[in-house]
């Protein structure tokens, strides 16, 4: 992964459209013509479907066009000429993410240790749960925690109180920290493609509930944690980040439990900062992953 | 995995019964009284099932009760008293194996330049396929090479005529090397868990046809090869080994393939030697397998 | 990993002694006639050293022998006709652990956040550091944080305040979640084999100091971190665990850092929980870890 | 990965010098201006060093400028302004590979598999040896096989022999597959980073003879194998590629050597093709390896 260029004052700028010849030139030479020096550049093409995908950013220093003008000069001047969609991020703004739990912690820590410290460029202004079990941990890091328990009657109304709570805190992102239910599409579509989940299986084996205790009793050699986007479809989203342990017949399923936790906590983590990096691009339902 | 001590006349005994208090102690003491040297011993309680299972290997060499009539003896004064089901192996007697394929070498020639140089202790009198491609390659290691070529009709009689062929050869197991064929439940039926089968992907995900084509689609950041022993139920027997390796958004399709050969042919040859090392236990669909 | 059977009343011995024919057969005895049901057994022979090792856990509930009488018994009936050498625990006392931190929290998160979810069976008396950063950290987690400024001149001084610390405090052993300081003789003599320490590189790989910028120069596609018990020779002790992660060119030193601080915490807690259910035996600055 | 995008008539251009603004956008559009459409394209700038490093590959079906004339055109229009090193490829050309081998044959088998079933666009037109053991193997596979036995005192003459092999040959670059000679600078000065080596261990842990022993003693818990280009100084050049595998204190040395030829093999297959695919950038000693 390439550095965070922390310091310096930067643009990033994630693009894609139809793949044709020209379009690498014709952006670095527009970075070029305004005094753009380029400090990160990554391209793909993705040859079936001839979708051309692009990273990039450079210093702001001595570039020509003010921060709040390039949408409208880069839209003009190129995206419109390659029918290109793009997205437009200042590394200094930081992205303001809300975490939603349930009872289990080890997630929770994790993250909250690197916010702490300053590991990301991020902040946390809330966690939401069904459940009061983790409020001392959000008590030890002073962040707001907040209630909605959930039975089968209430869950869309409490949905909608979130939704309302998350969108009046200026949230960006959302990362389900083994939040035990389902999210919806309502929410869903308030926050497409920046919804984060970890599931505790290596997706596409094992989707849904207990795949622990599926992996125990399919006798597998590797178990392992997935972090994706949440979409409509359950544990079906694009895959931003997988990782997985060797295991053998000895270990109970307490044990596939325990590993698994710490690569659910560092895949999701993981995950999390390719997304505060805005180092992600979704198309078709996968990722790229610019590192 | 502890040292394959070749060199060494010994004998290894694979057992499983119900467990119970003491028998550890009890065949370890026969062992023992009949001045047989322990070189390696392992057991495992699968304390959910409540099964006891044990590997264990000793020296013959001083051993008071001949070769021939260890089955007898341990049978009478053990496995009865336990309600045990075993098996008694020689490892100086080398397993005669069959290797099936069809047009994929990569496998193939993984396994015999292991039996050319004598890493292996097996002996391959013969290699089966449907199709002539690697008849050259049976050739480079003077294996006897024997074409079956499978239609819709003729499936079932080619497939006797190989279990004919094989059993007559005096094969101790089957090893499919990407043979591209579904294998019969008669087949199945004369070597119980004695078919090893690579399938190009981390099982559970993505069994049946075009693997990596799905895994291409599905975006994973993983891929991952499984062998296993066949059963019934497609890609669904017990796994004895399975590895990953990372992938990429770049990675083509065809790279996947190329990427995955390379697990293929690893993971398929570790199986091998567990097998041929009599370190697999089978139970519930599940192995065990003692390093 | 073997279950942890926790909540059932046992004892667990680990031994070591120069190998011969019978001693399984004598110990699993020693316990069947005295009604002890063996749950875990694993045992290891040395064939180089001929040294033979055993990890052994069985049910005291119906256990003849008094546990307080064990150690005696043992002794006197088994382990001095085999000139064996061996420790008697017991699963339901809880090991008191000391932890010495400089700077960095990672590692110190990592280790608390498990202690307050109950994952680990242990107590955290008490956290030692040479600077006051922490203290906040130790403050969330409730831990007495003490602070022992450490000088050129003082350090002598400072460690022997430690030391009487530390054994006031009833400590068991010792975690150095990087603590920046190098422990002397002495303290070591006091905890011998129960001093852990995490290095951050793959060892013997880039020992010593700054082994992230050691390896950027040399330019390894992989980094590594490293838990190993602490000897008079510096990064030279026992290692329990270690674990690696793919770097590339692009990995910047901060990146490094970055990946390589996961690395070193998930590390540095498995070889700590390895420590804390007895699964450790060293020898010959080796060490044997019952699985 | 990318694509390997054999059957497309491409041109592939390695360069890097002095970082400065602009060079991107010179560069694309030097090839868009001439009708080049870009199919690969991955950049990398050294902030540490200042240096820019590109690969770039285009398509050669409609480039205006004939392949012949390409050096001198983008030599002097772009490289002479950026006072930039580079190297032009056309992937149809094959290259010229020797191999050099001792007595162990399991790379030299990984190798000639892959060159033999088309899996990679390169020649093998000879094997080298300073014994007669793998004659065999190379005689499977048809490929001429020189022995030049090797003593204290012939090994200066005996390589100069080889050199002029190699020369009258073609040679493009020399794989050693386990040659257990060290290689003289002479030869190095003929094949500067054209000289691709695998030792058996993770380097920079355990240079130099015997590392399988080395790691048994230490007691690692992972072993590892590297890949790199032979430099003057005995395992220390730039490292292209390595991998490691988890092993226990269960291992004997002997499966240590088992489980780390099947690492040695794989990695240095991998190493070679990222060579014969023009990936390979070599800065400082270390590589840049566009995926």
């Amino acid at each position: 992964m390439a550095e965070n260029n922390s310091g310096v004052n930067s643009a990033i700028l994630l693009m894609h459209c139809p793949d044709q010849q020209g379009i690498v030139a014709k952006v670095t030479e527009f970075l070029d013509n305004n005094n753009g020096n380029i400090i990160y550049l990554d391209q793909y093409v993705d040859h079936q479907e001839k979708i051309f995908f692009m990273r990039i950013e450079w210093e702001l220093d001595n570039f020509l066009i003010p921060a709040e003008k390039i949408t409208d000069f880069f839209g003009t001047q190129i995206a419109a000429r390659y029918n290109m969609r793009f997205h437009l991020y200042f590394p200094h703004q930081k992205p303001r993410m809300a975490i939603f739990v349930s009872r289990m912690s080890h997630c929770l820590y994790d993250i909250m240790s690197r916010v702490q410290t300053g590991e990301w460029d991020v902040e946390v202004p809330l966690i939401i749960s069904n459940h009061h079990d983790l409020e001392n941990v959000a008590k030890q890091f002073s962040v707001p925690f907040h209630v909605f328990p959930v039975t089968g009657e209430n869950k869309a109304e409490q949905e909608e109180k979130e939704i309302e709570l998350v969108k009046r805190t200026g949230i960006d992102f959302i990362v389900l920290a083994r939040y035990m239910q389902i999210i919806t599409a309502k929410m869903i579509n308030e926050y497409p493609n920046r919804i984060i989940n970890i599931h505790h299986s290596f997706l596409p084996a094992f989707p849904g509930a207990k795949p622990y205790h599926s992996a125990y009793t399919r006798g597998v050699k590797i178990i392992g944690a997935t972090s994706h986007y949440v979409t409509a479809e359950l544990d079906s989203g694009p895959i931003i980040e997988q990782d997985v342990t060797r295991i053998s017949h000895t270990d109970s399923i307490r044990n596939l439990v325990r590993k698994g936790q710490d690569l659910e906590k560092i895949v999701l983590s993981r995950a999390i900062l390719l997304h505060i990096q805005r180092r992600i691009l979704v198309y078709n339902n996968k990722t790229i992953v610019f590192a």
